[in-house]
C-alpha cells in the first residue's frame, strides 16, 4: 500500500506516522511519501509571534520534528515538491520539484493536508510586484523575514533620528484577532510603535463587552487603535512601505505592515479535481477523515462539523490539526476512528507595555448562537483570578451564554489577568459533554487562595445566569 | 418561620442568607437566627496560612462578611454563643453565652452548619495544659496567635544567636497534607527553618509517584522531611516547646510546632440529639440537605455522595459549604434544589525557597479506585505547561485513571510548575459529566504557546492510556 501526504506539517506529518506505526504494528508493509511545498516540515507556525516579539531564540526551536527525523522514521519525506494536479480516477497525484521536474506517483490512499494560506489583500501589490516592508505572518520563512524587517526598519527610524526624535520604528497591523493583537504585543516588545487598523472591532471572534476590555489593555500598552476603517492606499517609495492611508483618510506612517486578515484554505488541488467543498471553501471530510473514495483530508484546508451548531465551521487551528490528522492516520490502517468536532476554543494573550491580559472563548458566540437559531440568555460577570485578599487576585471577566429553553450551555468567553485564560477548558469539557449552565454552576472545581475564590468565577458566572434563567 | 442556624462561617451564612433572600422575594415573613461560637463569621480559613506567610497584611482581609453586615441584612446574629443541646422532638436548640446564660430557641427549621475541627493530638499539651508554641491553624484566632508565636520564636533565636549561628527559628509541621505543605511554605517564607513530620508519606491523597515529586520540591526548598515516623514525645521547658522526638528516636528542635493531622466534622450536638451520623462522624444529609424532620445541615459537618463511588465521602472544603448552604437555604423556602456530589476536587501549592509547585487533584486516587471495585488502568505523563519553546514552560507531570471496563474516568493527579493547577477543573468537569478517557483526550480544549503544547498535556496524558486500554 502507498499513501501519499499532501503537506507536511502537523496534520500530514500526525497522519503519516500514524499510520506507518500501525501499519507496521500490524506486520502490514506500506509506503508513506509526504509531498511538502516548502522546506520546513512540523513547526509552529503559533510560535512564530513569539519568535519575532525576541521571546524564542531561533526558528528552529519551532520545529518540532526536522525532515531528517521524519526521514529516519522512515517517512519517504520529499521537500520544495508541491502536488500539482490530482487525478482521482487513475488515483495519481503529480509531484513538480522546484527545479520544474513533475513525477505522477500513483496512491492507494491519498492524504490531503494542505493547510490554510493567509488572505492576502490588494494593497500588499504594487503592480503585480510584493512592497518591501508588507509580509504575512505564516511560515518560518515568513518568521526570518519579520526579524530582517524589523532590523531594516530600525536602521532607517535611526538614519531619520530615531526613537529620541520620536521617530522609532512604526508598525500597522491590519486585522485585530488572534494574529492581530499576538504581533501587536511582538512589535511593542521589540520597541516597535503599533498601529492596530481593523474594519470592524477588535476580537470579534468575542462578544462586544470582552472585546472592548481587552480594546482598553491594548490602548494602556500604548498601541493604537483604529476601528471600523480598512486601508484605502499603500504609500511606498522606492519599493518599500512609507505609510498606509485608511479608509477614513488618515495617514499613518508605517515601516511594517502586518495583514492579518485571517486565513483561508488551501484547497486548490482538490477543487480542481472536483472535490467538494464547503461554504467557507474547505474540504469536507466525514468523521473519519474520508472526502472521497481513496482520498482523505485532514487539519486547516477542511471544515468540520461544530458540536454545538452541528454545521460545518472552519476553524484552522493546530489542536485540530493534530487530531483529524491522527485520526485519519489510524484509519488509513481501518481503525474506524471519530473525530468528535470543534467547539471553536481559542486562546491568546496580550502581554506588553505592562499589560497582561489573557483571552479566551469556546462554543457559540452571541451573533452565532442567534444565528443557530438558539433562545440566547447571557451575563457578564467580574471576578478575580484568585482570593481578593491574595496577591495573585486579577480581574477577570466571564460571559456564559445559555439556551433558555434547555438550559444548554452555549459558549464562554474570558477576558482577564495572569490566571484567567486556560479557565476556559473547565467550559469546553462541560460543552464538550452537552452539559447545562447548572452544571457547570454546582461542579466541584478546585478552589485555593491563590488559585481561586471560594466560589470559581467561572462558576458564579454560570450560577448567576442560571438563576435568570 | 423561624430558621436557627448553628454555625457562622460559608455554609451557615449562605444557608441564612439565600433562605431570607427567597423569603422576602416571596413575601414570606422569616426569621434568621444564626449562633456562632467564636467571635468571626464568613472568613476563609484557607487564607489562614497565606497570612501567616505574610502576604495578607491583616487577617481582616479573610473575613468576607462581618458581623455587622449579616445583621444589617437582617440576620439575628449571635457571637460567642454555642448551641449546647438540641431537642428535635420539641424543637429547640439550646444557646449557651460565654458568660454561661442559656436560652432555649424553638425553630421551625433547625440548620446545621458547625463545620469541622482539627484532630487534636495527645502531645499537644501536657498534664491537661497546652504547650506554648504547639497551635492548630483553623480560626482567625488562631492566625493572630501564629504571628504572635513567629515574633517570639524570633526573639528567643535572636537571644540563642539568631540566623546567624544557625540558630533561627525552627519550626515542626506535624502532617504533609494539603495544609502541612501550606504551612511548610508559610514558615520558609517567614525565615523559619521548617521540618516536615509524617507518619505516611508527603501527600498521601495523591498517588505516590505524585507525592514523590512534591517531596522532591519541598527538599529543594529546603525543608527536612521525616517520612513514617510520628512525634513520639514532646520536649518542653516552662510550659514552651522546646523540641520533638519522632518515634524513631530523633530529637528535632522546635520553637513552633503545628498538628496538621487533618480535621473531624464536628457533630456532639447532633451526635448527642440522636442523629445519624456517617463513617467519618459527619452528618448524613440527603441531596437538598435534610438530615431528619425540621433538621438540616450544610459545609464540613456533613460526609457527602461521592459522584464516582457513589458512597459517602467526608471531604471539608469551603466550596461544598458554600454550594450545600446555599442549596439548603433554597430548599428552607421549597427550592427543591439538590447537590450533586463531591468529586474530592483539591489543590493546593509549594512556593518557597525557590521553587514553586502547583498540586491538584479530582476523583479517585489509585487506591480508592481500587477500593471502589474499579479495574483501574493508569498512566503517569511528563509535559510542560507552554509549548518547549516558550519561556513560560515549565514541567508538568500528569497521572490519568480510568476504568478498563468502560473506559470511564476514576481520576486525574497533576503535579508542576506555574499554570499546572487549574488544568485540574477541566479534568474535574470530563469527570463530573461521567466521560471517558477518550473524551478527554479528544475533546476541544485551547492551545496557544504561552498557555499550552499544541497536543494540551493533560489530553496528551489521557490520550496514552486511551491507546492502552
Amino acid at each position: 500500500m502507498r499513501i501519499v501526504v499532501v503537506g507536511g506539517d502537523a496534520a500530514g506529518m500526525s497522519a503519516a506516522h500514524t499510520a506507518l506505526r500501525r501499519a507496521r504494528a500490524a506486520g502490514r508493509p506500506v509506503e508513506v511519501v509526504v509531498l511538502e511545498a516548502g522546506g520546513d516540515t512540523s513547526y509552529s507556525a503559533c510560535g512564530i509571534p513569539y519568535w519575532i516579539a525576541g521571546e524564542v531564540g531561533d526558528g528552529e526551536e519551532l520545529v518540532a520534528r526536522t525532515a531528517e527525523e521524519h526521514r529516519s522514521a522512515g517517512i519517504d519525506l520529499r521537500l520544495h515538491t508541491r502536488a500539482t494536479a490530482l487525478d482521482p480516477v487513475r488515483r495519481t497525484v503529480t509531484a513538480t520539484t522546484a527545479d520544474g521536474a513533475e513525477e505522477a506517483l500513483r496512491y492507494d490512499e491519498l492524504v490531503l493536508a494542505t493547510g490554510a494560506h493567509p488572505v492576502h489583500p490588494d494593497w500588499a501589490e504594487r503592480d503585480g510586484e510584493p512592497i518591501a516592508g508588507i509580509h504575512s505572518v505564516k511560515t518560518l520563512v515568513d518568521g526570518a523575514r519579520w526579524n530582517e524587517l524589523i532590523a531594516e526598519a530600525e536602521t532607517a527610524a535611526a538614519a531619520r533620528g530615531g526613537h529620541d526624535h520620536g521617530a522609532g520604528p512604526r508598525a500597522v497591523v491590519v486585522g485585530a484577532g488572534y494574529l492581530g493583537i499576538e504581533m501587536a504585543e511582538a512589535f511593542l516588545r521589540r520597541g516597535v510603535a503599533t498601529t492596530l487598523v481593523t474594519r470592524s472591532r477588535v476580537m470579534s471572534s468575542l462578544d462586544e463587552e470582552l472585546g472592548d476590555r481587552i480594546a482598553e489593555d491594548l490602548a494602556g500598552a500604548g498601541v493604537v487603535l483604529r476601528s471600523g476603517v480598512e486601508i484605502g492606499e499603500v504609500v511606498s517609495e522606492g519599493g518599500r512601505v512609507r505609510a498606509v492611508v485608511t479608509t477614513a483618510g488618515e495617514r499613518l506612517p508605517a515601516d511594517l505592515v502586518v495583514p492579518a486578515l485571517g486565513v483561508e484554505p488551501t484547497t486548490a488541488l482538490g477543487r480542481a479535481a472536483g472535490l467538494p467543498l464547503g461554504e467557507n471553501g474547505g474540504y469536507l471530510p466525514d468523521p473519519g477523515g474520508r472526502v472521497a473514495p481513496g482520498i482523505w483530508a485532514a487539519g486547516d484546508c477542511c471544515e468540520y462539523r461544530h458540536r454545538i451548531t452541528g454545521q460545518r465551521a472552519f476553524v484552522p487551528l493546530g489542536t485540530h490539526a493534530n487530531k483529524t490528522g491522527r485520526i485519519l492516520g489510524a484509519n488509513l490502517l481501518g481503525a474506524g476512528w471519530q473525530f468528535g468536532g470543534v467547539l471553536g476554543t481559542a486562546i491568546t494573550r496580550f502581554a506588553a507595555g505592562g499589560e497582561h491580559l489573557e483571552v479566551a472563548r469556546t462554543g457559540l458566540g452571541t451573533e452565532q448562537a442567534l444565528e443557530a437559531g438558539h433562545d440566547v440568555a447571557s451575563l457578564v460577570t467580574e471576578g478575580t483570578t484568585a482570593s481578593g485578599y491574595m496577591p495573585e487576585a486579577e480581574p477577570i471577566t466571564i460571559k456564559v451564554l445559555a439556551d433558555r429553553s434547555d438550559r444548554r450551555l452555549l459558549g464562554v468567553q474570558v477576558v482577564g489577568g495572569p490566571g484567567a485564560g486556560k479557565r476556559i477548558d473547565a467550559a469546553a469539557a462541560a460543552l464538550w459533554g452537552g452539559m447545562t449552565v447548572d452544571d457547570l454552576a454546582w461542579m466541584d472545581l478546585s478552589y485555593a487562595p491563590p488559585f481561586a475564590t471560594a466560589w470559581e468565577v467561572l462558576q458564579v458566572a454560570a450560577r448567576r445566569l442560571a438563576e435568570r434563567l
